[in-house]
């Protein structure tokens, strides 16, 4: 077997079998197989697809490449959640110390931003001392011990899908649903969860722009994990306007504490109970979502969630005065408020505009070497559905220099569209697949 | 302008302009595009093709990316000529002199061979002593003064299209109709003649496998040519079988020598004078074919092409002793002969076979830098339409050892199908385009 061969037929549209998809993953994470015949062959792909046998295949492929977590000496059951990225995504943060109240140990690997898409890491590691890099015994002892941890990625977890994600960037080569579903199952395979959540985003500000597309996505994803052995659940989330109030790191890490002590935004709240109801199920908790979300509400009222938040901050070496006084929280140099030029609602906030403003202020990355400012984001005063007046303040920009917020001042106005008629609410969950 | 925005078009198999082409070719050339993004493109342009305007740019880039020869200091009208590669192929060797003797002169510089196409700088250097690197000053020297100079290319010419070349064979991507044809025609662009006659070769030994292949290919070269300034003709020639009876480098050498004293095989006489006939046209010798073709037997018989062939090999240093004894040349340490097991005609004598059998030897490299053997190589004692006895030999494997020899004769004796009925001669010139 040989890299040429394998190239000559994905070039002509011929299926890859087995043993072929595991020489190139090999081939590739070794270095026998060359950055440029593994583009090569990913542009293939890119252009002539893969089937459903070719994608499970490299999936499992790629997990074999690293690292493989085994929980099973902490936790009969542990289930994990991902989302395929969104906007002022902090579902992860607030779900985790919810379902951990329930009893229900939480063990998750979270990864860093890169493009409009906030990290999870980058957000947990904006309260001060907070260390993401535990070891995997540390790790695991707190599962075990307090129920709960959140870390970042530390070990060596599908390389092979590592090195092709990078390559991916360079050749323009990310938009590619076998590539994408792949990328996400490897990881989440790796990461040893029993059963799996995916939060498949859909809109303007996700991968997915319409919902055929994400439901493409989603039931090629349920498909591998199923295969593999981790019943899969995906849930369709609505990416069209941001989720809940604030963009970016101390902004999210503040709502997300308010959230945890009740302060809901309805659309957060929505995306969290339904996904959070599916993980208890496949936790074994209780299969009736709604006694599940009910559960879920009920630790959030007697504050037994923040308790739990409050516990996995400290034993993560958080300084808590931040989370007892989010008022601590360094704040952005300059805060510039936008106004609407008219009366009406807000019918149209744009993602995928606010998530390229935030990252411009300096709240994501746009190359993984990037720094990233805390302080900065967006606040949403207004959001689809909000009625609004001419001279009301829809949002508010929080950015390290008055330069700085005034460069994105005219961007950020043009997300929003309103109108004269009232718009109606909708719910940002989609369907369940 | 940037590279991801190319890879993105492409991909989505939208065409790309001028600039776009530019960029690519500049940002390659001069390193600024890495590898693997040249790679996922040209897998891009092989899946998803090329317009003519596509091809067009895309030569032009590659001719600019490097030095461009200028032969206005020494003839007004230099014909250049190419093959797109075959088995036997010492059409160059023969034709140069001849076209030489005719007083229209020859500044042609060659390829070595790579695959199972033989190069003509690779069978000139097999004459002790031939000196193929000559400064471009006394090859344009010797082109004044005695009308004829073959050389090997060492100027930077076309260097985009070396890289791309390169990087094609370690991609599967060589066999694409837009790259070949930039490939040829940009470097026939830089090597400055004022018109360009290409053999295009069709058939099992050829790139082209059948007629309808090597129509576009030509097609699409003489459009390239035409729109450059630079008058094309494309002659289509079969390589379902060798041309003539030797293949490898002394074999070839001394075949062609006895071309140039009379001793014709009939297909290798016909694409001689075919092509030298359209040669001698674009030269403004004469527009009447069949006139050229006489003239061009004329300097056979009166000795004229031999005698400028001898004046060739002098000048550039080689050792004439060879040329009037060719039994002086080294032979190869083995001779093994292959015997036809029935009576009948030969009805199919494999080019591509013999093109792999001669690599085999030794005769052609697989990779670049492989050395060869000159001695080694292939007699073929029957062709096609050929009478063939049991027990007659139909052809002569020339070996380095008798291990070597054997090692290839069950091959060399399956490149022939002899059948019961008579096959009659078909000429090897397919049509003019």
């Amino acid at each position: 077997m040989n890299i040429l061969d394998i190239l000559e037929k994905k070039k002509n549209g011929i299926n890859l079998n087995k043993e072929e998809i595991e020489f190139f993953i090999k081939g590739y994470t070794d270095g026998t197989i060359a950055d440029y015949q593994a583009a090569a062959l990913i542009m293939a792909i890119c252009i002539n697809g893969m089937n459903e046998e070719e994608i499970l295949n490299l999936t499992v492929a790629m997990t074999n490449s690293g690292d493989k977590i085994d929980f099973s000496d902490i936790a009969d059951n542990i289930v994990d959640k991902h989302s395929t990225g969104g906007v002022g995504d902090k579902v992860t943060i607030i779900l985790a110390p919810i379902i951990s109240a329930l009893g229900v140990p939480v063990a998750k690997m979270s990864g860093r931003g890169l493009g409009i898409t906030g990290g999870t890491a980058d957000k947990l590691a904006s309260i001060p001392g907070y260390d993401l890099e535990i070891s995997i015994e540390e790790f695991k002892k707190n599962v075990k011990e307090i129920g709960i941890s959140l870390i970042t990625q530390s070990l060596n977890l599908a390389p092979a899908d590592k090195k092709i994600y990078a390559l991916r960037d360079s050749i323009s080569c990310t938009n590619s649903i076998p590539l994408i579903s792949s990328s996400i199952m490897s990881k989440k395979i790796a990461s040893g969860a029993n059963a799996i959540v995916l939060d498949v985003t859909c809109g303007n500000g996700a991968f997915a722009k319409n919902v055929i597309e994400a439901r493409e996505l989603a039931n090629l994803m349920k498909k591998i994990g199923n295969l593999a052995g981790k019943p899969t659940v995906c849930v369709l989330t609505s990416m069209e306007e941001p989720l809940g109030r604030f963009v970016g790191n101390i902004l999210e890490i503040k709502e997300s504490v308010e959230f945890l002590k009740g302060n809901f935004e309805e659309d957060v709240k929505e995306v969290v109970l339904e996904i959070g109801s599916r993980m208890l199920a496949l936790a074994g908790f209780s299969n009736d979502f709604d006694y599940n979300k009910d559960k879920m509400l009920e630790v959030i009222n007697n504050g037994k969630a923040l308790e739990k938040f409050i516990q996995l901050v400290e034993r993560q070496k958080g300084d808590l005065s931040y989370i007892y006084n989010l008022d601590k929280f360094e704040k952005a140099k300059y805060v510039l408020p936008i106004y609407s030029d008219k009366d009406g609602y807000v019918s149209k906030l744009d993602a995928l505009t606010i998530g390229k403003v935030s990252v411009g202020l300096g709240a994501g990355r746009i190359k993984k070497e990037d720094s990233i400012d805390y302080t900065v984001g967006l606040e949403l005063c207004k959001k689809v559905s909000d009625k609004v007046s001419n001279g009301e303040i829809i949002a508010k920009i929080y950015a390290k220099s008055e330069e700085d917020a005034v460069k994105f001042s005219s961007q950020v106005f043009s997300a929003f569209e309103i109108s004269k008629d009232v718009v109606n609410y909708k719910s940002p969950i989609i369907e369940i697949i």
